[in-house]
């Protein structure tokens, strides 16, 4: 794998490339990190863009017309998915539901788009963090307009937040008149709120529905402080209202450049991410150690039932880790280059068989 | 520090004992950690009670006569503070705005209750993680009423929420007839939410915002299934709506011990405690380490400016700091016993002086 054929631009080079960086073997890892860097150059341009809603509110239909009107404008569309609940199905192209190429059957058909399905069977951070450097090879394959979304499982939503310009969270009236039942945490999270299916027998409630959450936000302190988030209506189905979120979406963007958030939000979210992988290696370098097994898991049971601080627990559980890490290191020292999870995960596992 | 003397509901005993596990001189944890660990059969027995509200809306009037009611009804009532802004004056009981006794001259002055000003001048995590252990400490000295207050900088009301059983949002109209400007995010949290300042003038517009924020609330999906977050209208100056806001406290506690919700939320809390206090010792003892030092700098740099990605730098940083621990412990093993945050700064305080 090399960067002249994912700069290119083919599809089947940057589809290569993101398997590579998803994949879980320790061989492949060197590789991945290698086209990383050399990827890092050219990434930065696109404007990426959050999409979240819960199952039912038609996002593949508003993310086809969505990137569709991109497309006609002349932008490269790339769609990627987390989804930390689906099962893997046949490999990196299988029947996961998010970004299954057959729920956006215009976008994919059309060479300048690209979608790429949620790999899954992983725990939601690895997922993020795929995510998060295949965002990073869409954007070194030219693609200038990347849409992440989520069906909003667990923290999804937040995850995808941190690693977005823009985040759009699309809601529908479930044919009752109002939108009761919204995932808390969520509508904080949005720039734009989109109600979907404000078409046929949909349309009063959705209406309904767009006046309360113009309501609703009002009491919200905006989260840049020059930008008020706009409730739009949008039948995805019948197109009308796709525009219009474009316009809000190069207006917010505008906003973003013109005072330099962009470059500050996009710094603070890679050192964000700096910190939180560097804490979840650290803590399944932990997990997967031998010496700490059978402490961790007295501590859970002794913390969870009340009878041992969690501080007192996890300064027992570090200082074993600590121990631990020294003596296998120091009989088997240079092996250790490489400390990430799966390195870990797989040096436990084959000392144990 | 005897556990006798902490059990015998002496409030200097318990002053001291706070004092104690606040500290952060490596000499005193081993201290701080047995004391813990003979208070956790006598923890578990107090309501713990979050409450919120910005600078201005009458927080601790709130807490004088909420707490006062308390002790009217012959419960013991502890004030702990969350305030990662304030700083240190004179000591653990100097001049730290929350929990400031002068703020609450009636309940500071009644023996049946405790009021704890913030730790100051540490990390969020850090005062956060000493509330904790400060409220096992009140349990164990016979405070059957925990009330844990923060003033919502950063973190802070999240924290809070995930250390007690019921979170309260205090709120009031600012002078003029709405609310705007709730801190984003901290709506989500609210299990009651309170609109204080309905007195006097600004009667009607608390009245106003009440409607506004049942409106709001309206859409998002409850907390607890069966629970639906109460707007009260309090004037906690002149005592109104303090006995209706217990009742509503009393409540949801039924409601959270009748189905065996309390237990799980606690049991949850207590194992993402120790969660997160051993990812952040670990990073602690990452960022501390002196190999990592200046590659950490270097990474920040260029994962800030997009040069580098976050989670390739946190591989490399994670690898330095393994091989790293583990030269420095086959050196001098057996002193790495307690490797928790205010250790290794001690060392690596030491090694560069």
């Amino acid at each position: 794998m090399n960067i002249d054929a994912l700069r290119s631009g083919d599809r089947r080079a940057l589809a290569r490339a993101i398997t590579l960086v998803e994949s879980t073997r320790d061989s492949d890892r060197g590789a991945a990190e290698k086209l990383l860097r050399c990827a890092m150059p050219h990434t930065g341009g696109a404007l990426r863009i959050g999409i979240s809603g819960a199952p039912g509110v038609g996002k593949s239909t508003f993310i086809e017309a969505f990137g569709s009107q991109a497309l006609a404008q002349g932008k490269r569309v790339a769609v990627l998915a987390v989804d930390p609940s689906s099962a893997r199905e046949g490999g990196s192209g299988g029947g996961a539901i998010l970004g299954d190429k057959t729920r956006m059957e215009k976008l994919a058909a059309d060479a300048r788009a690209f979608i790429r399905p949620s790999p899954a069977g992983e725990a939601q951070g690895g997922v993020a963090r795929r995510t998060r450097e295949s965002m990073l090879l869409c954007e070194a394959a030219g693609y200038d307009t990347l849409i992440v979304e989520t069906v909003g499982v667990g923290q999804s939503e937040t995850q995808v937040a941190a690693m977005t310009d823009i985040f759009l969270l699309l809601l529908s009236p479930a044919g009752g008149d109002d939108l009761q039942g919204i995932k808390r945490g969520i509508m904080e999270l949005a720039d734009i709120v989109v109600v979907n299916k404000a078409d046929g027998k949909l349309s009063d409630a959705a209406t309904n529905a767009a006046a309360d959450l113009r309501h609703a936000l009002n009491l919200l302190r905006p989260r840049l402080a020059s930008w008020s988030t706009p409730v739009l209506l949008v039948s995805a189905l019948e197109g009308r209202g796709i525009s219009e979120t474009w316009r809000r979406v190069d207006e917010y963007r505008a906003l973003l450049e013109a005072d330099g958030a962009l470059h500050a939000r996009r710094r603070r979210q890679a050192r964000d991410w700096l910190w939180n992988e560097t804490r979840e290696m650290l803590l399944a370098a932990l997990k997967h150690d031998r010496a700490v097994g059978d402490a961790l898991e007295s501590a859970l049971g002794e913390v969870g039932d009340g009878k041992l601080p969690a501080s007192v627990a996890a300064r027992a559980l570090v200082a074993t880790f600590m121990r631990s890490e020294s003596l296998a290191t120091s009989t088997a020292a240079s092996t250790v280059t490489t400390p990430a999870a799966s390195t870990v995960t797989a040096t436990a596992a084959s000392t144990t068989t």
